[in-house]
């Protein structure tokens, strides 16, 4: 037998030992879709007829026995969300197991005098938000994603968001959890309450992991009442230049936002185009703000003074002009599916955005391509769309003008002493960025800790680190 | 030669081959007070003579050589802040060297535009939010200890403080480090921006290790805007249990002050007796809060709203009594020097905070000793202080019955899906309590990623975990 075989050969036998309570997808093309994430859906070959077998737990002591199995038999395990990763962390071989949390969406408990809810991984972020409302309370993180994307998930790849400078990532929403190690026990680490020290912080350990460290199998989240008020207030500026000095403003004042968007002159260019606004009448860069909380007036005044004499053109929007400017952040400039394309996920110390986007023309005279970005501005985080012209003498796959201009634009970020991801995680895709920012020893460490906790290397091999 | 001698000739020849750049303490009669932090002072025996050596190195590199030879040589190394420390996480035996930061004190830089300080491990707290204070921006985690304790120690401990329910542990506000590792090798960990996620989390790894996994040379920590105004609002109640269902209401309120304090009937009488106060004649428990922020006039309104409901009698204080509040705070019970004692440290769910409290009756009658409790409310952290009078029969130490005291009330905790250590850590002397805590599992783990770090134990063998 070839190896392949021998390894679908283990695969079903794996498959008849797993008890029949727990249910399973049999690898074929309905389970394609489980071997790429979000990033990578565009990678699978077109000729593919088979994806990896999937598991689907519906209670921890079912993840437990899952993992169990695989450990006993050697086959390696990819955990997975909902799978809207940005970085191909959940991305699984023909012969690998995904374990997905999917089933296991529960809301187990909602306690407001803790202020703390219990929840199972494959609940939606959105979901979870609903299922608060009425208790007046809401869970922080929101990354972009939130409609589909799963709080497990969100754990995963410690998810940002656009509230993550007032809020915290999700790090800072996390109190405890749930985990089933590599050998299927399963422990809790971290605390109900904010604060607990005993021993080693394993919570903070576990989130961000990408999977490589055990499966999250039940969360404490932290969460907060929902703010007395809201504002959304916007700032425009002639020039994107002029517009990053008034992220500088916001910076000295004393306000600080829930969010802080910024977009440059080619965003704004390419919502409009898409959207059918007419954001560029408005100015050359748009500082979007939402502020929360008690004062609200006051804090609205003393930004709007900051921003003014930064030279801004400042708005207090209406209620309903508030909803319409955040639905053009989250969703107005599409993608240009008649270019190639990279989203990258850049992060920079805050001082130093507006370096990263006057670095862009050199680039796009450099390698051709177009560059714009939009940021979460209160943490130094940039989201650059790069973009490059298809022509009939492309071949199937992108340009590699489009990928070395990437990197060279995450060696910018490096070396304005930023970090190649913000918030999406290194995943599959990252690996060789890392390298460039992580020390050789840095690396190790990360290894020998990963050997340490599973040293049979049997959860996503070869993601994160 | 016997092994003491044996070990006594090694640190002769470990100080023998440290460069003389290296400022270092023979062992002797003057290295006792490194002995031992403000935990354990009182164990060290009248009769000792003698104290562990000391390195006092001045920079990154001083640190690397003093650990490397250490590891050449197979010296145990204990790192050291203040010295302020309350779990013995600092203790030396005489046979080990101590590497203290407390030469390594600078403030390198403050950035307003990135808000962040890049300090030396060895800086106190409250010395750096002086410096910091004409710059507009202050480091908020501020355990009570700030006058004496330095942000090393803060970090090692991952020490909370009074301002944690709003503003993070000290985890919160540490975004970088520099890490000597136990090989002596140099690592970065973390970002300078709030966001960042290439790799496992090793800043949160590092901080809160109580010097097992490395030693930091050096660490940048988040800045906050002080705050555009800070009031302080008191709500005495009739009853210790009165007053926690009074710290339910805030919980239930919008409102979140920056710091929530709790004294219950016993505390007031003992401050009373120790500062002169009068502060049973207003009630028999105090929440003491501190708003700041924008709107802390309709912040001070809704909290008196809701206190009120609940039977609070609500005074929003002048700023000079709300100062001298303040003060009692932190120094006005003294320490009963006179008795036999023990502070404990445990944290609990918020919503538990009541019972607690109304377990100390219970257990006073069991166990012959007083207990009253100060909190940290807004993150159900407790300093319980049990003491036992001293009779004619003691014998130099205290009575059986203070221990077991505590450790049934430690017990009380857990039982309420509490903690042993809120915010002090485990260090020398609480690790039997933590072994009541964590599972066998997850101490297992702990271990594992204390030798893949450091595989010869070598830093602070014995502590924490």
């Amino acid at each position: 037998m070839t190896t392949q075989q021998t390894e679908a050969s283990t695969i079903h036998a794996y498959l008849g030992q797993l008890p029949n309570s727990i249910e399973v997808i049999e690898p074929g093309t309905q389970t394609i879709r489980y071997s790429h994430d979000a990033a990578t859906a565009k990678t699978v070959p077109a000729a593919q007829t088979e994806g990896p077998a999937v598991v689907l737990p519906a209670s921890a002591a079912d993840v437990q026995e899952a993992v169990r199995l695989a450990a006993e038999l050697g086959v390696t395990v990819v955990p997975r969300g909902a799978g809207s990763g940005l970085s191909g962390g959940a991305t699984a071989r023909v012969n690998q197991v995904v374990i997905s949390t999917e089933k296991l969406n529960r809301i187990i408990e909602v306690s407001p005098l803790d202020e703390v809810a219990v929840v199972e991984p494959g609940i939606i972020n959105a979901e979870l938000n609903k299922y608060l409302e009425p208790y007046g309370l809401f869970y922080a993180p929101d990354p972009a994603s939130f409609d589909i994307s799963s709080i497990g998930g969100n754990i995963a790849t410690n998810a940002g968001g656009l509230r993550c400078a007032k809020y915290g990532v999700t790090r800072e929403s996390i109190l405890s959890l749930d985990v089933v190690l590599a050998d299927g026990s399963l422990i809790t680490v971290g605390h109900r309450s904010i604060k607990g020290v005993t021993g080693l912080d394993l919570t903070s350990l576990f989130v961000g992991s990408e999977g490589i460290l055990g499966i999250v199998v039940s969360a404490t989240v932290r969460l907060r009442p929902i703010p007395v008020a809201r504002k959304t207030v916007s700032a425009f500026f002639d020039t994107t230049a002029q517009g990053t000095e008034g992220l500088a403003a916001i910076t000295l004042s004393p306000v600080r936002p829930a969010a802080i968007e910024f977009f440059d002159t080619p965003s704004l260019h390419n919502i409009d185009a898409h959207s059918g606004t007419a954001l560029r009448e408005r100015g050359g860069a748009l500082i979007l703000i939402e502020l929360d909380g008690f004062g609200i007036g006051d804090q609205a005044a003393a930004l709007a003074t900051a921003l003014t004499a930064a030279g801004g053109r400042v708005t207090v929007e209406a209620d309903d002009d508030g909803v319409r400017l955040w639905e053009l952040r989250r969703s107005g400039r599409g993608l240009p599916q008649d270019k190639w394309y990279i989203g990258e996920d850049i992060a920079v110390p805050k001082s130093q955005l507006g370096k990263v986007y006057a670095a862009f023309p050199a680039l796009e005279a450099r390698f051709g391509v177009d560059i714009s970005a939009v940021s979460h501005a209160g943490d130094g985080n940039l989201h650059p769309l790069i973009t490059l012209d298809k022509t009939p003498d492309d071949g199937p796959n992108p340009p590699a003008a489009l990928q070395e201009a990437a990197t060279e634009l995450v060696k910018v970020a490096l070396s304005l002493g930023g970090t190649v991801t913000g918030e999406h995680g290194v995943g599959s895709i990252k690996k060789e960025w890392a390298a460039l920012e992580l020390s050789q020893r840095s690396r190790e460490l990360q290894h020998a800790i990963k050997a340490a906790i599973d040293p049979q290397q049997l959860l996503n091999p070869g993601k994160a680190i």
